[in-house]
């Protein structure tokens, strides 16, 4: 028998009210200090096609890191294996925009899912296709179903102006040669994926062929091969929150990519799709009431991986 | 229908022979310098009771590391979450037995299996238990169902002799804080541990209690509950294999533990517990030939975490 | 009575051909790479006014990172000790480029002589002058009494175009706020410098107010005050020569300042400026003939600061 | 003319009492920790033979670090240039007990002025010497005139019982085989040197030779040549003061070794030598009164290396 997501994600999104106002939006990006910080919205969508919603959860919202998933989805379909030459799979202990690391490897970020790693990527994509901007939204939108999702060009702008740190860690491996292109094309591009705005629903969409063995169980279309689809998983589980990936593993139990828009997308194979979304971060830059959301979703639902 | 786990592990076995001789055995230790190194074993004991083994499977061999997963599940039965102002739970991205995190995060280990970490975990046993050297074989004994598993005194006396980068965390933890008894029974303990002699099967057996919610299938004991059994099983994945964890994850997708005695014991929730051994190890000290027999048991059996 | 300083840097001069071929001219900088590597020039510019050069002594070189000794008399000479705040004075332990030190102090650099520390006092003096180029012109051409010192354009270019982890610092230091103008502005002024050309002779002169407690010994002028002179002596004695400063103060044991185009410009406090140049560079980056040159000169001459 | 040094350090002598109680002395030193920490002395002896003191210019206290610069003379003494191959000659930027530095650089200190560099030197004067213990009074008894100078046990056995981070230093080289005696031996030496008690009035006798070419101008003794001299003054310049030695040049401008029990010994070239002593530490271990008191002595002399 099915568990009763409905009053799961009822009594949560009641639960986590009182931890409102105990983090704060990301402020180093001015569009996104814009953003009303006490929103809350948190769905789940079954393998089985029914979506469990509530609060905000049709609201859009900067998807910023969670973007990196689907990049990655890209370049692990175009170029399978080889992709590891360019960019670790480990986690990296650090924050996700250190440029530590990188002094120490020679240039090659530690995994996909920090800033420098998905600077590679977008560098990837560059090279292999011929418009990768159309290709992501192409992606995104079939994943999710929703023909409307786009670029927010006010937010790709305030990044592209702002980011100093993403600039250096490309220049930095531009100076390794881990990046092959213009280092201005490499930015532009990895700000416009960041700024893709979606909502909560359309990010549980969007994973639900991570937890279908590879397979966008809504059109039957195969995205990931059965190996692939597992690795992307371990990989999410090891690195999708940063340098919170152990501690969210360890309290929550399921792969995931959260974003510094507040937003968290995870899965559980064979189960459920989720996103979770409140702006307001804890000092690791992960959304703290959506950490404790889908740290309660896998305890009241008794579903995670372990 | 239950998987053919009869003939998969004959199958592995026979597959894994050509990767004979790409390794080598930990010099660092005399005592484990001598074990004769072409040795491999592969065990699987499923949660029906049935017990699939080959190669030297029942042959003992010195669990180093693998010891700090059952002394990690000691000190959080006594501990709980408080256990967390001791250690982190983060995977580290330096080798086991690196100092350069410990300097610039005040001494506390990112997680208990590394080396750092275990050694507060053993500082944290001796402080709640009378005999806690009699403990530890209580509980893998009753785990095993072997009651002749003991310490290989030889091979701890040879760690305490030669262990001068153990004795400088130790020391160095101790001068943080992190360490409260004395340097040198901290030092005995944890020798004493990672001394301990298993077969595949014993470890096997061991870990089953893991793949089950924390209850021991063969008698019915509650080990852990089922939140803290997620969480060990988190805490595996993201940390288990020292700075490979992540391309074990990627690769092989399961919670493991693995220690430079060759031997890595890992289980698959709902299905197996699982040990391979052979000594040969890679560069960052792991079973080279248990990484890719287990990668081939989660491949062809077609369970894993994902 | 004066020693014999003709004699003396004619027998180094012989004795220095020994070593032809052990290094290697800087290769990332593509206009330097051209330049013939087994050019030799010496020179020491006396106090009483006497000039003894050798070899190439009167042959323009790029003086690279060696014009980071006028910008930051330029910046103590305008700002005093409030430099410090921007800056730090402590030797660096780390390549001349090296960002992990930045990442881990907040974004200053450790000290004016690194390529960090020199792009803080460009962008110093960028807020401070109308025409900083012009300005700096102004001072090297004075100091040297050559009105032909000008930027050589070709090999400015050359490393704005090329000079990717200059880029990566100066973005860096600007998302900590430690660079206020614009980062091309600043990596633009940086490059100039870089490029200025200048012979042995032109720097011996050029640095002889630091032997003469800051009063430019040539026409009385005063650039520093004795308090600032000595201070600008200590700096380079600790940090001079990146991280070979300590091994180039033990050798050699007098104030100097080297540049990946195969210059060293020093000086001993009432005795004399010295410069010597060979493009070929040892493993940090430092003219190898060149050091030996010194050594030999402070050892024959029985003159240093110890 | 004779510098007026009487009429100088007693006017620094009045000046710096307005400094009292900004610093705190070294609380990690159990014994340390009960000297009273108000005191302080002043002394400079010149190359003439003539003494000039105030405060407490005659107490003994624990040398502590200043040690290693007597232990230093003696390895190389003993080794010459042989010794760079157990120990660096460059500045450490880090703290003086720090790991990080041994850990990137395979074991091998930066200098021999950091905790783990002269504990290198313990190691090499314990293979040398039969009886290092008497070897070392000797030489300090000889270059003071004053024969009471003795080990202070208590202080030593305080710091041998409570010296974690020095132990773990020394277990960490000894783990990369740059320490080759036992590890208790070494930290025995090493913590006996840093027991030695002498005065202002010691000290600066003792480091006259430094400033007369090697020479003690007391007796007529060769303890260094004249290369040897200028190098020992060098490393001080660059590495004497720990993280703080760049600062220390920048300020005062003398080769100079401090320690944590508040004293600073250090010298000019052809003048005088000198040292200072109040407990008061900074935050980098440094005596925050002793620096500002060297610091008006080269400002008010006017003699400095400069």
């Amino acid at each position: 028998m099915q568990h009763d997501y409905a009053g799961t994600i009822q009594r949560i999104y009641e639960e986590i009210q009182s931890l409102r106002g105990q983090g704060a939006p990301a402020s180093y990006i001015p569009e996104l200090a814009k953003v009303q910080s006490d929103q809350i919205g948190l769905c789940v969508q079954t393998l089985e096609g029914k979506c469990f919603g509530v609060g905000a959860y049709q609201t859009p919202f900067s998807t910023q890191s969670i973007s990196k998933l689907f990049t990655f989805v890209q370049a692990i379909q175009e170029m399978g294996e080889h992709l590891w030459s360019r960019v670790g799979n480990e986690p990296s202990g650090n924050t996700f925009n250190s440029l530590v690391q990188l002094e120490n490897e020679n240039g090659i970020p530690r995994n996909p899912f920090i800033n420098a790693g998905a600077l590679v990527i977008s560098d990837v994509l560059l090279e292999i296709y011929d418009d990768p901007y159309q290709k992501l939204l192409d992606l995104i939108r079939e994943l999710s179903g929703n023909p409307h999702i786009h670029f927010d060009e006010k937010v790709a702008l305030s990044e592209i102006a702002t980011g100093h740190r993403n600039a250096a860690l490309a220049h930095f491996m531009k100076s390794f040669g881990t990046i092959h292109c213009e280092v201005e094309d490499v930015l532009r591009f990895y700000c416009y994926q960041c700024s893709i705005a979606m909502s909560c629903e359309d990010l549980s969409k969007s994973v639900l062929f991570l937890a279908n063995q590879g397979v966008n169980p809504q059109n039957g279309q195969v995205i990931l091969n059965p190996s692939r689809t597992k690795r992307t998983g371990a990989l999410l589980m090891t690195s999708g929150l940063y340098n919170e990936s152990g501690d969210f593993a360890y309290r929550v139990g399921i792969p995931a990519k959260s974003g510094v828009g507040g937003g968290i997308a995870g899965f559980v194979p064979q189960h459920f799709g989720t996103a979770v979304w409140c702006p307001e971060l804890n000092s690791r830059g992960n959304s703290l009431i959506g950490i404790q959301a889908l740290e309660l979703l896998t305890t009241y639902s008794g579903v995670s991986v372990f």
